[in-house]
């Protein structure tokens, strides 16, 4: 990309770099959420029509957009900028935690659900954030893992069919 | 493959026909569960450790397959050998369901588990069979939907994020 706008693109390169510019010196992370956002508090943390007592982790900015795109979802978020790895020397304090567990405590949340990715790392960030929160006596839920809506069985992962199984629905008793 | 066997492979034609012609002739269904077995009952019907209160619904062999190959599943099965297809002239009954209805009404099921794929015709076979099982008191379920083990949730479709946020699990209260 580089050499193609040097040798071909100067006038795009230019575009390219004033805008790089522009989101390096307005876009921050929102006070609460730790989304990015352009002001102190990002658009979803402002919005009034959202639901205040239920809040969902997520590990980055692009899962808080597919979920938006999902359109289903009306609460509230918070943002780890990724997950615990004390191999690399990111620990709680690195994803914020120690914040988030303050904010708990200080509004009133009533259920976290937590949507890190089903990776090894983000199930060990999950099972960190419920111990952490667990006792606060706020309901904690996990995202469902299973076959993918339009997926066919026989294409789905041993491990991912053995939780669709064991995470099954009751329909009726 | 024709091509090839027929030029450069008499030899391993002859021997594929052969398979293929005894497969044909051994190879039925089975009277309990109609999959694929060389014998009147299939290996799983008659298998005495397998728990014969937990039923397990597929649309094909090769669900029956994936779903072994998970290890995780200790009851029994019932392969539809295809779903619910009107357009087609599938109905009920050429996918086995009255047979399925009485079995359960003789045999002493406690839960039918419906795995047929989450596909807008195996979500409606899943339909007709909760309409056809439900007034016999038997515990019914779905197997999860949601996002696939190791999968991220910034890959994954609108419509699978929006069940994994709905079928969420709770972990504490």
């Amino acid at each position: 990309m580089a050499l193609h706008l040097i040798e071909r693109d100067r006038q795009g390169a230019s575009v390219l770099s004033e805008a790089l510019q522009h989101a390096l010196e307005k876009i921050g992370k929102c006070k609460l959420c730790r989304n990015l956002s352009e002001g102190e508090y990002c658009e979803v943390c402002v919005d009034p029509r959202r639901d205040k007592s239920l809040i969902c982790v997520v590990e980055n900015p692009a899962d808080v957009f597919a979920i938006e795109q999902s359109g289903t979802y009306r609460g509230l978020y918070f943002v780890l900028m990724g997950y615990l790895s004390p191999l690399d020397g990111i620990g709680p304090d690195e994803i914020g935690l120690e914040a988030f567990k303050n904010r708990i405590i200080e509004e009133e949340i009533k259920e976290v659900i937590l949507a890190t990715n089903p990776t090894v790392e983000g199930e060990a960030t999950a099972f960190y954030i419920t111990k952490l929160v667990g006792l606060q006596g706020i309901q904690i839920s996990r995202i469902a893992h299973g076959v993918p809506i339009g997926g066919e069985l026989e294409y789905v992962d041993s491990n991912t069919l053995a939780h669709a199984l064991s995470g099954r629905r009751l329909i009726t008793k």
